[in-house]
């Protein structure tokens, strides 16, 4: 195992990945912008390097000066956490320049999966199912109109360059379509340097399910079983699941081989993840490959008793996988949720602040990973995600419940501060949310149903049509780095 | 199930209860001396009612106060913790003739085993070893020097109405009799109001390994597993795990079989837990039973996914058991610590005081139980203990390096503050308790080597003799109301 390993991140999953290290003892380097220098991953690291100022730019996605910091420390590998650089083949490929190793894929995988419209190629050779769209990138508008035309509306551009729920527009008529395209292209320049999208079916009344995978380099693979992350707003997920409910086994367990079929015939090492769409058909729909440690991982360790990131580290130094499929076993049910430092009733806007009571929950079966405290200022530099509250239970049901008791115990306060405590426990109210048949519409119904001034919201759910749900088609590059 | 159940405790236990309820959509109310007005319990319980001025006489053992909070409250039930009245069978009789069900066994079988006496006798004739000792309480000093002589000292005298680790002096030899005798006597009389004493061989090179049970009105009963609960100081546990390590799995197997059959022998019913030593030669000696939930129950539900406090409610419902020996099925390993807030270097006498900075850990397989905040002020009134931390992982030796993890990241501070984390993480690194080989001596050698100024401490044990090891007679009855 590795002596020392730089974690190249901030929040929540800085302090994951220091955990992480200290268990299995490593010893830690962190880094951070000013902003920074009292935060939780600081405060416990072992090492610390200053890297810049808050601007991520300047910081967090300043890949010389990491490396730089890796260098004055000695330590042997980076761990990118997920977002900022975490994706970068490029980062990847100056980290085994200089001698580290990146905890990942190795940069050459990671390249043809950053790329969306590439990766899309490479897993329909794989013979994993597509949604309809266009086979490369589109680079007229005429085309667009062309292709949208042939597969029907709604369509969904998306940025070549995006994923995790970034740089994409949901069209729902031609009328729209020239407007969300130049849209588009010009805010993936913007965000990604990288102008080009492609285009697919928008599915309505489907469920994000994905696939979480452990490769070696050795060739072998195994599959850690399915999430639900349907419950999403501007594409970016709110609860997550684990195992996915409501669907067939047989169809779980065909998302699992597809999911490990892909990675493997693209030589894929370390965690990752595959996501598809599940359609009201329980049609398949492979959308993207994250090729990095994923927000809602916990969920899966809580089902399985695999530390993922330990898997991660242990895969990086060159070991093979220390377990084999038959022995990944899923039990129970965990569910997790975002708190997020943002007011659902402005359109999920951020709320920074100073949090002058931070009280998370506890107790049974109850795990929080948070790098929030008493004192701590939330500060507009980076994404809102202040904490993650996972649960475990033997059963769906009793697991919504006790998610809904932590929550209900979780005190936040700051001037100012919002979270999305209170909207997350009304999705646990939720009729089709609790009989598991929601879709990704789910969150924008709720959301119709303030605006209408519906006391009560409808729950049409899955496979009930719920009739035509085009949401509103969102900024085009939110601002959130995460999945 | 029930709507409304009033918790008759406070601290971590009460919070822990009322998570339960909430899980389970009961309604709670709380009932609080006036200095637990602001505490955890209160702030979340649907209901509050103050019971009475700080002495626990006049709160939370005025049984009078308590069944007018129910009858006012409308509360259907009383859940007692463990402490205080949660092993008075008077209480449960009161509780029965004002139409409350007392979760807990029927009144009688507590009242048999609260007699540490008459539960020796009655595990006797159910077929459990028992140390060697006297059969009946022993009421001249004569008769004690005579029993002692006879099975060979070092022996211990405990008081009949003890338990739980109070109202015990352990004696090294013939000379330290008369004292220790009337000490216990004169001790006993105070606490329990009832001076019976009976009297035990003393074994050394023992570990102290209990098991939980549950048993419903019908005569069904399952076992939950092992605890190993060695690491004591004075007779009170400091950490706690399960299953037992180092113990033959036929050793374990016995332990639970004779556990159920003892506590189905007597018409038990609830969550209980049967105490037993197991000496260097792996014989089985019965200690006693506690019929109420027992501090350390969160290591036996996070290997077992069985949620302790919902079975104790559900029994006392008169549901028949919900699962069967075969459902029950242990995973991994799960180690608790106790954060008491005391200083392991003056014998850990308490240290209360407010608590200026309190920042629990968390992250993978981390629960943490407690009922402490910022600005929380530990006063010196009830028992020392501030949370609980517990871990899980699939081996031994990892959850061991989760815990140290934990506990390093535990950030506790206030005037005049000392907590048992740092000794706690001192048994962490013991050789012998690395090796699951520890007994209940551990917590006398390493304070030894302290007093000795020896650097590194020797790790002698089990079964290799650390030699003569009796420990420092302790106070014979210890304040703290727990395990």
């Amino acid at each position: 195992m590795f002596d020392k390993v730089l974690i190249a991140n901030r929040g929540e999953i800085a302090l994951r990945v220091l955990r992480a290290c200290r268990e299995l003892g490593i010893r830690t380097v962190v880094v951070h912008s000013t902003v920074d220098a009292d935060s939780a991953a600081v405060r416990l690291a072992d090492e610390t390097v200053q890297i810049g100022p808050a601007a991520s730019r300047r910081s967090y996605l300043n890949a010389a000066a990491i490396v730089e910091a890796a260098r004055q420390t000695g330590a042997q590998a980076v761990h990118p956490g997920y977002g900022f650089l975490s994706e970068d083949a490029d980062f990847a490929e100056i980290c085994a320049d200089n001698g580290l190793v990146f905890v990942g894929p190795p940069p050459h995988v990671m390249a043809a999966l950053a790329d969306k419209s590439t990766a899309r190629a490479l897993m329909q050779r794989a013979g994993l199912p597509l949604p309809q769209g266009s086979v490369q990138t589109i680079s007229t508008l005429a085309h667009a109109l062309e292709v949208a035309d042939a597969i029907g509306y709604p369509v969904i551009v998306k940025a070549a360059a995006g994923g995790g729920g970034r740089g994409m527009t949901v069209v729902g008529s031609a009328a729209e379509l020239p407007r969300a395209y130049a849209r588009t292209r010009a805010a993936a320049q913007v965000a990604f340097g990288d102008d080009r999208v492609y285009l697919e079916r928008y599915l309505t009344d489907a469920r994000h399910v994905e696939v979480q995978v452990l490769c070696d380099g050795h060739g072998n693979g195994v599959h850690l079983g399915t999430r639900d992350c349907s419950v999403q707003r501007r594409h970016q997920k709110l609860v997550e699941e684990a195992p996915a409910p409501g669907l067939a086994e047989s169809t779980l367990q065909t998302l699992a081989e597809l999911a490990l079929r892909g990675v493997l015939d693209v030589g894929f090492t370390g965690a990752g993840t595959v996501e598809f769409l599940v359609d009201a058909a329980d049609g398949i729909h492979f959308l993207e490959i994250n090729s990095r440690i994923q927000v809602e991982h916990p969920v899966t360790e809580m089902v399985t008793g695999i530390d993922v990131v330990h898997e991660q580290l242990s895969i990086a130094t060159g070991a093979p996988l220390r377990c084999r499929q038959s022995d990944v076993r899923l039990t129970g049910v965990a569910v997790e949720c975002r708190v997020n430092v943002e007011d659902p009733e402005r359109d999920f806007a951020p709320t920074p602040g100073r949090l002058d009571r931070f009280q998370p929950p506890g107790g049974p079966f109850t795990r929080v990973d948070t790098h929030g405290r008493v004192g701590y200022r939330v500060g507009p530099d980076y994404d809102s995600l202040l904490a993650k509250v996972v649960v475990w239970a033997p059963d769906r049901q009793l697991a919504l419940d006790r998610l809904d008791r932590a929550l209900a115990e979780f005190d936040i306060a700051g001037p100012g501060v919002r979270t999305t405590i209170p909207f997350v426990r009304r999705v646990l109210t939720d009729q089709a949310f609790r009989a598991g048949r929601h879709t990704t519409g789910l969150v924008d119904r709720l959301l119709a149903a303030d605006a209408t001034g519906a006391v009560a919201p409808p729950s049409p759910a899955r496979p009930v049509d719920p009739g035509p749900t085009v949401p509103t088609p969102a900024a085009a590059v939110p601002a959130a780095p995460t999945d």
